[in-house]
């Protein structure tokens, strides 16, 4: 067995123990009777007794006279969390410390994390639980070099703006930092491996290992680049200009096309996404027993690049949209090439499917990079799984004639575009991390 | 007389001659007489008639417990306008087209613009004006290199989350491309004497002048800085989590502190800005004739950075400061040192003003390397003007102990964050337009 091997099945060896060593029951229960969470009733929005975590209510949102406006139910939860993975070298080698980490969503139940996974609430402890392991390396006063800290967005479809903090920060190789229970150092090697594993490496590892290559430096042009950072640039600011993302926060109750049932909140069409309720009890949490809505996605989606490269040795190109959710922050994001749920359009005519989805799905296995099934985080979705796909596109695709929307750019640049926020959406970082050399 | 010194006189001459050949008239008007422009009954609101344009109304701030809550009117204009200015080689020496252009709030009347100054009422004809010449070269089909093209923020105490694109695009040499009445090719030389002559280039040159370094390649690290750009970047990320800065919109009636009277809106202490009205005439414009209001700030104000530099040919290492304002879209953004009107805080104790702007006031005349008096926006500001300086710290200012929100960094750093928008405000791309090479 190879070293590579050896590392993946004692890595897989700890991770079953890990599962094994807690205890873990999550049960559907009705939003009616979620303990601690109540319907206002004059708003109809769902929110905690106390004021805290996240709140589901309406919103209406308009991408301009072509599409129209709809409404929908949509996550609102303005903290600012950490997510942050703490870094050292072993010999020189980096080891990235991880967390096998349950969440009540979670396909699997446990998932690997960040080093600290945390809301605000969490970290200054409005629910009580115990203190967060190692979130003295991510808060003042600063212990380590901070390679990559940025605020990141998260599922424009789901959630309204939400952002958390991303962050990298290496501590010197001489430092004592022991694992404790449930966490282990972790190669970048072994990392790239685990990400070719379905559902094992959660989205918040995702998102801030897509700033995992500002560890080896400052990433500058290699010179075979389609177009330039200031093209690229020119693209991104227009379709911020001429893109119209309108939208306003109205009450639950007022949202059309849904309905509110004692059990769940659902899509008359059945179409989407459904919003639940589960009780929960786990050995291992901060905090034992706990109740919370969860959104569940009606069907697995599919995240892809198209990609093309010059040289076999060469980075990959990918083709990028500039994309706009209901939540998006900022009228529009780049987001992968595809990037939906295909059961909600099974219903339009092939011409109003998303652009390029026929492409992925008809692609060649020999054409076919990187395919993995991944969740979005457990914490607050429902087995929330995407499809990830790197697909190569064939000689026959057109060199010219792109849609407005969409530009190619390499692996590299757009990298380089992660570190300012509100420019790479989640989904296109989670790929980015699972494309890492 | 020296070729620079030469230019610069034809230049003052055609200037005066630009201003010669066309009848301006500014004269007071109440608001509650202002042609077009009406107060709604409900709100107390201020717009025009044809819902166009923009409106004066109100909002409520917060900065957090330390600071408290506060509220005041704010100008609200949801569209993007566009700020852009078109570079031609002569002679392989960069030229920029620019325009003599009138605004009415402006000192002096005339001020020089950039080549394109449009808000979208503006070039899609809502005032139905003539057509904006040189749009062409902004808007699709591209015509020409875009060396720089970003959404910038305006003044956050004065502008809701107010951005424009700001535009720099180079055609060919061999391009015709005629100056117009008004228009004159300026180089880079000249442009940098004239932004050292008190209000003659307005604000809306000098943010997208902040870009021009990109016109001259990719700017690069220089080794000496005093922090990293992830260090930066971390120290940004931080003052954005860490701030708080909560806002909604109110009903202009509903303002605390300030009045409505027929003439205009003031502040009771007679602090901050007025609001008033004018009737314009002019022989030079789109429209001959229109009304409007103006927002006019009580005093001057002064934005300077604290400078440094290891060495006399060295790159200015400027302080910067993550600020807030009412307005400021994200939290925070990276402003000069100082960035007030010192009249707000005379009835403040010594403790309470602005930090260093005592540093800044009495700085002898041998540390200060710029210092011109310039205005902002002529559009909506009536002699909004603010003293720029760059101000050399003394051997005796601290190495260490600076407040959390300020780092110093360098000119060409700061000049990197510029073109990704939201990173660096108004008075701090003016100034880094003010200390160009």
């Amino acid at each position: 067995m190879s070293a590579a091997l050896e590392d993946r099945a004692a890595f897989l060896e700890w991770f079953d123990e890990r599962r094994a060593a807690n205890t873990y029951r999550v049960t559907p229960v009705p939003l009616d009777a979620l303990d601690g969470w109540h319907f206002d009733p004059g708003t109809g929005n769902l929110g905690h007794r106390s004021g805290g975590f996240f709140t589901v209510e309406g919103i209406e949102a308009s991408l301009g006279e072509d599409v129209g406006s709809w409404t929908q139910p949509i996550i609102i939860q303005d903290e600012i969390g950490i997510l942050g993975i703490l870094v050292k070298r072993f010999g020189g080698t980096p080891y990235f410390l991880m967390q096998a980490k349950m969440e009540p969503g979670n396909v699997n139940t446990l998932q690997l994390s960040p080093t600290v996974q945390a809301t605000r609430s969490n970290y200054t402890r409005v629910h009580r639980g115990s203190a967060v392991p190692y979130l003295e390396y991510f808060v003042d006063p600063r212990q380590g070099r901070r390679v990559f800290d940025s605020l990141q967005s998260e599922q424009g479809s789901w959630f309204l703006a939400k952002r958390n903090r991303n962050m990298i920060v290496e501590i010197p190789e001489d430092a004592e930092v022991p694992a404790h229970d449930s966490f282990r150092w972790v190669s970048q090697e072994l990392l790239k491996d685990l990400l070719r594993i379905d559902n094992v490496v959660n989205m918040d590892s995702r998102t801030v290992l897509s700033g995992l290559p500002f560890l080896h430096g400052e990433q500058s042009g290699t010179g075979d680049e389609p177009h330039t950072k200031a093209e690229i640039l020119s693209w991104f600011t227009e379709a911020r200009s001429n893109h119209v993302l309108e939208r306003r926060r109205i009450p639950l109750n007022q949202v059309k096309g849904w309905s509110r049932g004692p059990e769940r909140i659902e899509h008359e069409r059945g179409a989407f996404f459904t919003v639940l309720g589960v009780e929960v009890e786990a050995s291992s949490r901060e905090v034992a027993r706990w109740s919370q809505p969860l959104l569940a996605p009606v069907d697995r989606g599919v995240v892809a690049f198209l990609a093309r490269r010059p040289a076999s040795d060469a980075d990959w190109q990918v083709l990028v949209h500039a994309q706009s959710e209901a939540g998006t922050s900022d009228v529009v994001e780049m987001s992968p090439t595809v990037n939906c749920v295909p059961a909600n359009y099974t219903h339009l005519p092939a011409q109003q499917r998303p652009p390029f989805l026929d492409q992925v799905l008809s692609a060649p296995a020999s054409r076919i990079h990187f395919d993995t099934v991944l969740s979005e985080e457990g914490g607050r979705f429902h087995h929330a799984e995407n499809r990830y796909l790197l697909v190569e596109v064939g000689d026959d695709f057109p060199a010219a004639g792109l849609p407005d929307d969409y530009i190619w750019m390499t692996r590299r640049q757009l990298t380089g575009f992660v570190r300012y926020g509100n420019h790479v959406n989640v989904v296109a970082r989670s790929l980015l991390a699972c494309l890492m050399d």
